[in-house]
């Protein structure tokens, strides 16, 4: 007789079938064949030397794809949340003071963040779809002398992208590290991490990188290290400490690899398209989008052109319309997933992600049909 | 002219090569080709209801694989470390006081992750190869009352198996909570988490279970719940915390899911071969390894036959030769990874894991065939 009391289940018994889609959203993005591939490739220990060597040339991969020479460079075994906490446990002790810029999502999660480990919690606030001066920032930064800076160069709940130049150097003047969360715009928007003097930097595998979710490049300045190094107190998080992910890394100098955790490897092979091109596609493209769009009668949620970020646009939500019922619509009709508003931009915006690979007039052209057909088919309300 | 000052790194433009290796050392194993195909599965988006409905499926076969009718059951995203401290982080408030049962290096990290964030940790600590008997257990509860007790179910640095019978019992009579880690031994050794009254339970993906490291089983007893959802802190780590991840996997009752992070999907397709026969068949194998090791007058590390744990062997390194040398001889001539001792066990053992598809007879014979060519073949100093 089994001792078991709980049956296997036969969900899982079933065949497995997963439906192709085209993925518009503002990620995860669509994984070209050639990144599946390399997902496939046998499994390694994971301190094998092969393993070493592939680690070290995703370090090279996420030093080009963030302009920087930095040696503590490397791979969070985890999603970009992971890496957000990551940079934050590091770099700040409970009681410190730090400045979060909130345009959207991604500064307010850093914010809460920080604050679950005591850190003393500013912000500066701006509305939805909008940025910040450097002027702004500068005022705060006399205000309350952080020892950190949070900024979001991407903001995928609202479409922006920020500007960078200068703040780094307003940062260094006030004696605060520069962080930048560049999880929905990397390699698809301009960012030089070294030259725009950026002290850590973070993005995710899964958006304009077009690999899986689960691993997240991440790089640390001189000056960030000197700071997470001399701190008195232990990070809270043993998985995240960076000391230990140095070793793990090899960004410590030593020849010798520590074991600290059992990485998830093979995710980053995706780097090997020019940067600069990269970006001018992602701008041509979205710019295409864009007059599509207003060629429609539909209306850009960023008004200001320079602001608008190239790897996720937003719309705004079509009057009269139910927005649920145009994205269910167009993934039912056209089989292509595209997304509402997050966080402050719920119920105002319509969100496509056009993204690494994902990034090219054809996609643009059927995205544009499939609102076209929605708009024509979807309820509309007397206005 | 370019205005990048890091070039693309000529490494990433080479093909990517990676050998095919047995590996038979205390984890990752190797992922069976079957599990490799459901990892090619087109991606989708986080929240499609294909995901959410594969998602179900998961948490169906972790409820089978832990013996458990726990609602609150999920895959967390990132490795075994990432769910040691989700379930320390969320189940420990800062001042707390935890017992945590060191008998190798697994309670070792689980007593720092409990110290960093502010507990009192206590515990009760025996040499490697061993366990603690009922009563030992009992007379430190009694000592030290401990909101949680941890124990390691596989230690996986010296080879034992942990007896769990009646400690569940006696964490509930002086008020604890009973939180096993089975990352090395789960799938491969028996654990009923519902009948041992266990009340948090978790594992890692590449080892029995065969799929690519990045995704951690884990689950919680309703008395694991109620301490944790009455918590007057805050968890300091918001990626981890099972408020979100319970309304990410759907196990607050809600039918609604909140965006929390971008998981990782498509990992934990392993668990179709009937739980009590792979626990037969890893004893099996074991036992016949076991076995073999003796006739080559090998010593077993762990003296007690039912405290060895089936999925991880630990061999007394055979004295006269350096251990180094053996591993790299069996890696060079035989491809074939298995590793040194771990922590308290590092120089005393070689360590040989035959976990999930790699337990089988004719990996046990390869790896006896290797080990007595190495014997012959690797440089002995006289004794």
């Amino acid at each position: 007789m089994s001792s078991l009391s709980v049956p296997p289940p036969q969900c899982l018994l079933q065949p497995f079938v997963v439906p192709h889609r085209l993925l518009l959203g503002p990620g995860p993005s669509n994984v070209p064949a050639r990144i599946v591939t390399a997902a496939c490739q046998p499994m390694l220990g994971h301190l094998h030397p092969e393993t070493i060597e592939i680690m070290d040339q995703i370090k090279s991969g996420i030093q080009y794809a963030f302009q920087t020479q930095n040696c503590m460079t490397l791979a969070v075994s985890g999603p970009g949340h992971a890496a957000m906490e990551c940079a934050i446990f590091n770099s700040v002790e409970p009681g410190d003071s730090v400045l979060i810029a909130v345009n959207g999502i991604w500064g307010e999660r850093a914010a809460e963040i920080a604050q679950r480990i005591g850190a003393k919690v500013n912000t500066i606030v701006t509305s939805a779809g909008r940025y910040f001066t450097n002027s702004e920032i500068e005022q705060a930064l006399a205000k309350y002398k952080p020892v950190l800076f949070f900024l979001t160069h991407g903001e995928s709940s609202t479409g922006v992208v920020h500007p960078i130049d200068g703040i780094g150097e307003l940062c260094h003047k006030y004696g605060s590290l520069f962080l930048v969360d560049s999880v929905a715009a990397l390699g698809g928007s301009p960012i030089y991490m070294d030259k725009q003097a950026i002290d850590i930097l973070y993005t995710g595998s899964q958006k304009v990188l077009n690999a899986p979710p689960g691993t997240a490049p991440i790089s640390f300045s001189e000056r960030a290290c000197h700071k997470i190094f001399s701190r008195k107190t232990k990070p809270v998080s043993f998985f995240l400490d960076l000391n230990w992910l140095a070793s793990y890394w090899g960004c410590d100098g030593k020849p010798a690899r520590i074991y600290h955790h059992t990485g998830p490897v093979t995710a980053l092979y995706s780097l090997r398209e020019g940067l600069e091109k990269s970006w001018k596609r992602h701008k041509d493209v979205a710019e295409y989008f864009h007059t599509g769009l207003e060629k429609m009668g539909l209306k850009l949620f960023v008004e200001e052109k320079k602001a608008r970020l190239p790897t996720v646009t937003t719309v705004v939500a079509p009057p009269g319309y139910d927005w649920k019922e145009i994205t269910r619509f167009i993934m039912k009709n056209h089989n292509i997933e595209i997304s509402g508003g997050l966080g402050p931009s719920v119920g105002m915006v319509l969100r496509v992600g056009l993204m690494g690979c994902n990034s090219n007039k054809d996609h643009v052209d059927m995205i544009l049909e499939a609102l076209s057909d929605a708009l024509k088919h979807c309820h509309k309300s007397k206005v």
